[in-house]
Formats: structure tokens, C-alpha cells, sequence
């Protein structure tokens, strides 16, 4: 871990993964990213959604794999360990019981595993003549929400279109996680009209720091990616995005940025939870 | 109103008013400007957030009134029906039972008053050596989301800061309202920043018209508004905004673009309510 770390401050980075068919070579191609982001500093290190296989449902059950002791989970565990990095390792389409999720495991830097998360909503869109989507077709959804503890404060994570729905944020926020992180694959439908209006939303509206890890995009795949990962502090300002070629984008996730937004503009506090009720109770 | 509007579209226009400290004088813009917007084909009008006064703690008590048969009141009514328009009359201080309130009164073609919005989110902000403002000094907070119901469907209303609260907006949404709107004054430091911004996370987040009504910017007045009232459609896409000066804006508002939103991005029918409780319920 950077010794450029203090208790305020990390540095998040975002691995635009150029993904291809190949499982190995994506998976080899991720690890070399991901220490090289650590070299650079890194704290913690975010792949793309399906980072180990082309994005599509006719992919989905061919690559799929296991949670447990899988060549991917046992890649991202080796990469998270050698890289000493915590690790939100985009997802891949697991297995489980005969059925398939888009699932996000989080690693610690000794390799031990925080978190899974899977996908809640799944993306099943229809804009004619441009894109058109069902993932509930192959996979089932997960029903939780998800996020983990690191020595700069709780993160969150959602995968892609999870980010369209305002609850999992909001919810994160209030249980007092300083960022939400999404592992996701806008297309260049969506990609240029809400990629960047969705982060910005749920920084501003949730005061936390909001980012988003794209694969890079392949102009010869099936599913064209927008790439465009960014980073969105908490006053819905983009501090760090990039185009859509493979890269690594990095960040300073600085805690104290999230104090004076809500010392300033203090809607923390100011919820009206005797008109409508905190969809953070219970969770 | 409009032999232009049908069923399925209407016209909305949001007067940006140069706001004085004479209130008969407001009265009197206002008056001709909705009548102005009313001759151009506007069947639904917006005045801004404290038309009829200048916006600061210190005039709410010298400029308030009670909702029945005040000036404010009497004007508004008669505009509206003289006009033939629905009339969101932005809002003025309203005086009750010794309390003040940052109220929002809407009439309907005929001068009927259809409902009454009392600002629910107090605007408490302290942005050190840039924007002071302390709203519940003077003023108390209503409690109550407020929706109207026109031939086109039923629109919500909020003030101001009411807007960086997501929950007004998706109750809105949820219970049916085709637009929300906001008359509200943000100021030369939240208006670059958040203004337009929180306007389209309403829009996308609900896939509803989302719009707010300025007042005109008076650089000599103590509280100085960004203006820049603005449309923006389902998609959160702006499709009219202006500049800082006087004048009107005017955007047709189509419901069929709210049908398309929600066909080609369902989110509408994806949310996961067992997995975190509906905002709307009980509303």
C-alpha cells in the first residue's frame, strides 16, 4: 500500500480493462494492471463489470464460474494479495446452483475476501434500433446491498445498471459509507446520456464520492462499452475520467471533501423523515 | 389556453421575473408577463420562488401575507383566470398564526386555487466567504408534499431547496405526476454548481419533466440569483433554459416522451422493493 495513504486520504484507481475472449489473456491482463496501479500508489484498485468475458448473454454460461476456489476468484485473490491493494474485482458470471449472477467480489490486501455482491437490477433494456439488452434472460438477480470496511472508511458497490436506481446509494450514504463504486458497462446509447448525469446525481444527492470502472471500449464486440470511467466527489464535480481506450484513471479520495460538503450544504441533517420515511431503515 | 395543447402535450412557461422591492410593482411584472406567456401559448405558467418580494430573512416579515384575500393572493387568482392558465404563482412569505412560510399557491384557469405548497426543506446553508443564508431564522417548514391536477396529468410542486431532496420527486413520480416543479432562487455558488445538475438527476432518476423558475439576477440586491430558469425532459435531457436576465422560457411538454423513457429504460416496473422499502408509500 502507498505510504502516501494517511486516515483522510486514499488513492482509488480505475482499470479500463480492454476485455477479450480469452479468459487467460483477460486474466493476466487484469493482474498486470492492477500491480501496476499499486506501483503508482494505488490503495484501492476497481476492475470493469465482466472483467474475465465478452459482456453478453450468449457469454454468460460459457465463462461462468463457481465463487469459490475458481480460476477467476483465485486470480483476483492472488492479484489483490501481490498487489497489497484492496480489490472491487468488477464482476464475472458465477454459478451457483445451476443458476447464473453478475456477481463483484472485494478483496483485502492479504487476499482474504470481503464482500460479493450481486448484481440487483439486472439490465433488461429495449431503445429501438439501438439498443436492446436482457440479462434477466440468463441471470438472476441478487438481493442485497454491499459494501466493506477499509482503514479509510465503508465503501459501497453496485454493478452498472444498479446505479439507475437511487435507494442503493442513498442507503450506503446513510449508513456511512464515503463512496459508492460501480463496476459497470454503459453502451454508446446510454453511455453519453447518463454514464456521468447518474454518478453526478447520486455524489450530489448522497454527499459521498461516486465512481464508475468501464471496460475499454472494442469496437468489434458485440456490446460496444462507452469506457469513460470516472470519479465524482461529493459535490458532483467530476475529478478524474478518461476517454475509451484501455487506461488506468486514479483518483485522491480525499474524506475531508465529504465533511465540508455536508458542513455547508448540511441536507445530512436536514431530511424530512416525519413527511417521508429514510429507505436507509432496516437495511 | 392554447388550441395547441392536446391531451398528450401542453405548453409550459417559466416567467423569470426581475424581482423589485416593491411589491406592487412585482405584482403588476407579473401580471403582464403571464399574460404575455398565456398570448404566446402557455397553458401551464411558473413565477419564481418569492416573486413579490426580495429574498432574505430580514423582508419576510415586512413582505408577508396570509393566503386568503391578501394582494398577493387576489393578484395571482386574476391573473390566472384572465390569462385562462394554470398558475404556479412561485411563492411568497406567507403569514399564519404568527408564524412565517415560504408558500407556493397554484390556481387553475377558472381562478379556482387548486393547492398550497409551504417550502418542507428550510434553506440552512453556510458555504464560509462565499453564501450565508439561514432560512429557519424567520421561517417555519411546511410538512406536506403537494401535487395539482391539470387536463394533462397531475404535476408536483416543490420550492427551492426542496429539490435536493430526491424523496419529493420520487413521490411525485411514483403517484403519478408527469413533470415536478420547482420555483427557487439559487445563488452565484450553488447555481453553477447544482443547479441543472439536481434538475436532471430528478428527471432521469423518475423519468418525469423536471423544471425550475428563477428570478431574474439583480446584482444589487442582497441575495444574488443565478437565473437560468430551465426545462428538462424524461430523459434528462435540458431542452430550454436562458441566461440570467429577464425574460420567459418556454418548453413543450410532451407525455409521450415520458411513455418512451419508461418502454426503453423500465426502471419504472425494475425497482426492488423487497429489497428497500418505496419512498411513496404511505404518501
Amino acid at each position: 500500500m502507498s505510504t502516501a495513504a494517511s486516515s483522510r486520504s486514499f488513492k482509488l484507481a480505475l482499470v479500463q480493462l480492454l476485455v477479450t475472449s480469452s479468459k487467460e489473456a483477460n486474466l493476466r491482463n487484469a493482474r498486470s494492471k492492477v500491480l501496476e496501479a499499486a506501483k503508482n500508489g494505488a490503495n484501492v484498485v476497481v476492475l470493469p463489470e465482466c472483467f474475465n468475458s465478452p459482456y453478453g448473454t450468449q457469454y454468460f454460461p460459457q465463462y461462468a464460474e463457481p465463487l469459490e476456489n475458481s480460476p477467476s476468484s483465485r486470480a483476483l485473490q492472488e492479484m489483490a494479495r501481490d498487489a497489497k491493494v484492496y480489490l472491487i474485482g468488477g464482476s464475472f458470471p458465477e454459478e451457483k446452483e445451476k443458476k447464473y449472477y453478475n456477481t463483484c467480489t472485494i478483496w483485502d490486501p492479504k487476499g482474504e475476501r470481503l464482500g460479493v455482491h450481486r448484481k440487483i437490477h439486472l439490465f433488461d433494456i429495449d431503445v429501438p434500433n439501438k439498443i436492446t439488452f436482457k440479462e434477466s434472460e440468463i441471470l438472476s438477480p441478487g438481493s442485497s446491498p454491499t459494501s466493506f470496511l477499509t482503514p479509510w472508511g465503508r465503501i459501497g458497490v453496485g454493478i452498472c445498471y444498479d446505479i439507475r436506481f437511487p435507494e442503493l446509494a442513498m442507503i450506503a450514504a446513510r449508513k456511512g459509507c464515503v463512496a459508492m463504486i460501480y463496476p459497470g458497462a454503459f453502451n454508446m446509447t446510454t453511455g453519453p446520456l447518463h454514464w456521468e448525469l447518474l454518478q453526478r446525481a447520486r455524489a450530489v444527492d448522497n454527499q459521498i464520492y461516486v465512481s464508475a470502472c468501464s471496460p475499454a471500449r472494442d469496437p468489434n464486440s458485440s456490446y460496444i462499452a462507452w469506457g469513460h470511467s470516472t470519479v465524482v466527489d461529493p459535490l458532483g464535480v467530476v475529478v478524474a475520467t478518461t476517454d475509451e481506450k484501455e487506461s488506468i484513471t486514479y483518483a485522491d479520495i480525499d474524506l475531508e471533501k465529504i465533511d465540508e460538503a455536508r458542513q455547508n450544504i448540511p441536507v445530512t441533517s436536514q431530511r424530512r423523515f416525519d413527511v417521508y420515511p429514510d429507505v436507509s431503515a432496516g437495511n
